[in-house]
């Protein structure tokens, strides 16, 4: 049997030797953030959202499609009609609170390990896109050799703090398999955390079975090692697929974001509070029931938010409406001691356009200002998610480095020094030649590379590239400097044949 | 002599007459603020850059370059030596505390009226911009044609509540001459407030005149009709030019902004709070000296801030320390009880691309959530202010409506039909043909007209255009629906024949 990367390491020389080998790569740990929150619901308005999903669970209920499941909750105390579960608010707030308020997801590389949680705010890429933008900036299907790049750029940018799993969807995969090239894609290219797959069972299973080669059986029981998302079918359905999935995670200890999908106006009510009110109900049942599975898993209170257009039906992103859901789900996770997991850079843009900036921003800010603890499409979502970029992924890569050194807070250790400074130079003059400018310029002033900030002759002469031209050529060169990080051997060999063995009895088509 | 619009106005049917006749325009009057504002600062961070301003003034000292100025300063009380200004704290308190809270600035048309201070934001339009993007989006030098449409747009966009001044330089019109020809044209293409040329006192005088001519000469005395900026020199700079014009907006109880002009790390310290505690003496020392001209005065604290890239020493926006920056000074001007003007949608980028909206985003938020009561720049910035483009102001100008919204904080009185609604459909229903989406769905969620959130397959066969084109596109639209405003015309006659009159004594080229 392999000697496991965390288990070997608990050793000593390895870590050391392995340290040592690696590449040097620019690395922001998780971030732990020292700005306020932003909240814009009041005490009362906070209590009225929480009394209303907790309403529509006792009153209304919400259906958990598999037996098991509902087995399990009327033993539990629910009152349950086939599937449809009304759950009593105090045994739903009983079962929430035995959820861990913060946790450590362990990476293969110990230095990559990511705490969620508390005032920790950790950055994922984008997930689940069956086209890819790629680098002649034309849209196609996503293949693995796609992936494998993406858990690349996954590994080298600097505040990525998960690989991700299924960046674009390896479509040159047979549907049954793809889950194994995934998660060994993103263990193999990355040193960091990693997602599971979530589209059955057995590949949740399959996925903790590749953990365990690389961590061990028994760290892999006492320690969470991945994340995994599942998504509710807004309104209130959580369906046997995603309870299968969760329940093989919530059991191996394995952390779950509980993620009611919303297409505001479409499967909630038209008005944002009533969504609010909706999915939190659903993520509340969701964790609830994990906790069913195993007491103190490490569950995440997650959601995905679109709002529709009333006019096509088009999911819309960074409008202020999703803007006042984020914050208010901000404040519902604090008041619930749970980990939140918001999305990021959201667009509904088919070019790395003015609109596909505009509106992932327009979605950041309020996410990360809400306290979101763990940011899922982070890096690189296009067009609703249909498709991965990877020009938007170092662009909206660079925006996080910044979001970043925003939440660390303002600098004040610099003050007496600058104010010296002033004294020293009075007015008219000015400041770039001074020994304070010379010794604090590296520090002071956060300067994206990505942004072309030149003259406009200067720009010409450097060919008059927009944005995504300058992204695709960064993209590239990372790529190119790329060297993987180092893992054991003979891991890389458990899991290659882990692979072909699963490989030898699944089937190439879908059933 | 002209029956001016103001007073013409309190008499009565004119102005109903106007109504009727005027076209109907989409109109979102100043924004009554409804959600807390971010602090970045605790209290005792707030007062430590306070004293530190206090001490440069009072030990550093600041430049009055104007023989008046210098002469009002001495007769205050403070310590002058030469141009060197050292003002002791009680009295630039006691100076500041003059300055009113929150003031009107009159429109012609009094629906456009715009409260200044306090919780109200008012938004207008880019500034300054010798260069312009035009509809062809090539960039050539400005002009007085292209600040028409500028003016029509600013007029038309519902959320602009100031008509702006020199959008762009019109360079077609001989120096000497611009102010008038760019004045005229901010009253006859808007009814909305404008703002006032500050390039030499004369000038600001004429303006003054101008708006005589438009509201009444009593009604101008007796309330602020324009807004004008004028920027000191920093580091601690205040030069003869600006002085001149602020006297001559002050005396005349015109508001003015008083902006120190901030390049980060070059004529400031390369700290980010450091900046801000000399820019905060910049701003108090020059709102001071206002009230020295006229107690009362209606003044802005104003800043405008750019980082500079210490490789390139290039201008950057939208970087983590600027918004740090905009909350402290945020936190500053509530401390001094005075509006502050802040700058909205900057960026460096040479094309309307994805960094022309990352840029402008990232500098919005931190502004808006600062508390901003004036935000100029909300639409048309490019290339650190040397281009205005047709494409991102009307791109800006929907962002700025969805900011607009999001001020408005969340709706609640629709709530408990939502709930309502929930119950109705339950689980795995769907909420699109309900009675409660029918009714709501027109204000339940802002539908952006600028995004296009179709698919791919729709948005190619709409011509795969990128939001610039579909910006541009709009922008035309916009122009060929334009109705001038309604102009009483023996006022438009009396402001032609004052710019005639002007003319005849005006050199064609500067001294």
């Amino acid at each position: 049997m392999a000697t496991t990367a965390r288990e070997g390491r608990r050793g000593g020389g390895a870590a050391r030797r392995e340290a040592r080998t690696a590449p040097q790569r620019r690395w922001l740990p998780v971030l732990e953030r020292r700005i306020p929150v932003y909240e814009v619901l009041d005490a009362e308005r906070l209590e009225l959202i929480h009394r209303a999903s907790l309403d529509i669970l006792e009153e209304v209920g919400i259906e958990f499609r598999d037996d098991e499941a509902a087995r399990m909750w009327r033993d539990a105390g629910a009152e349950v009609d086939h599937y449809r579960v009304r759950i009593p608010g105090e045994l739903l707030m009983s079962l929430v609170a035995r959820t861990p308020s913060r946790f450590v997801v362990h990476a293969r590389n110990p230095e990559r390990s990511t705490e969620i949680g508390g005032n920790k705010v950790a950055f994922a890429p984008t997930y689940g896109s069956p086209f890819v933008y790629d680098f002649n900036n034309e849209r196609r299907y996503g293949t693995l050799a796609d992936l494998h790049q993406f858990h690349q750029l996954a590994c080298l940018a600097p505040a990525m703090h998960n690989t991700g799993a299924v960046v674009c969807e390896p479509v040159d995969v047979a549907i049954p398999k793809r889950h194994l090239h995934i998660t060994y894609s993103a263990i193999k290219h990355s040193d960091k955390p990693f997602m599971g797959p979530v589209t059955a069972p057995e590949r949740a299973a399959d996925a903790v079975e590749m953990a365990r080669l690389v961590f061990g059986g028994a760290f892999v029981e006492a320690n969470t090692v991945m994340i995994s998302l599942v998504n509710c079918n807004s309104p209130l359905v959580w369906d046997e697929t995603m309870l299968g999935a969760l329940k093989v995670y919530a059991r191996a200890n394995q952390s779950v974001i509980v993620s009611p999908f919303v297409l505001a106006g479409a499967n909630t009510p038209a008005s944002a509070m009533g969504a609010v009110a909706q999915l939190n109900a659903e993520a509340l049942a969701g964790i609830a029931f994990a906790q069913l599975c195993r007491p103190g898993a490490p569950m995440i209170y997650g959601h995905f938010l679109a709002a529709v257009s009333m006019k096509s039906g088009a999911p819309m992103a960074g409008t202020p409406e999703l803007a006042f859901m984020n914050c208010a789900i901000g404040q519902l996770a604090r008041k619930y001691r749970l980990p939140l997991r918001s999305s990021g850079m959201l667009c509904g843009a088919k070019t790395v356009d003015a609109q596909a900036a505009y509106e992932s921003v327009q979605t950041m800010w309020p996410v990360f200002l809400a306290g979101a603890n763990y940011v899922m499409h982070a890096a690189g979502w296009m067009e609703a998610g249909l498709a991965a970029s990877f020009a938007k992924f170092v662009l909206d890569a660079e925006q996080i480095e910044m979001f970043y050194k925003f939440g660390q807070g303002p600098q004040f250790d610099d003050l007496d020094e600058a104010l010296a400074a002033v004294r020293e130079i009075g007015p008219g003059g000015h400041y770039l030649g001074t020994e304070h400018t010379q010794s604090h310029f590296q520090s002071a002033f956060f300067m994206p590379e990505l942004a072309d900030n030149n003259s406009f002759e200067q720009w010409q002469l450097d060919g008059a590239r927009d944005a995504t031209a300058r992204a695709l050529e960064t993209a590239r060169r990372m790529l190119d400097t790329y060297e993987a990080p180092p893992l054991d051997p003979a891991i890389d060999e458990a899991l290659l044949a882990f692979i072909r063995e699963r490989e030898a009895v699944l089937p190439d088509k879908m059933e």
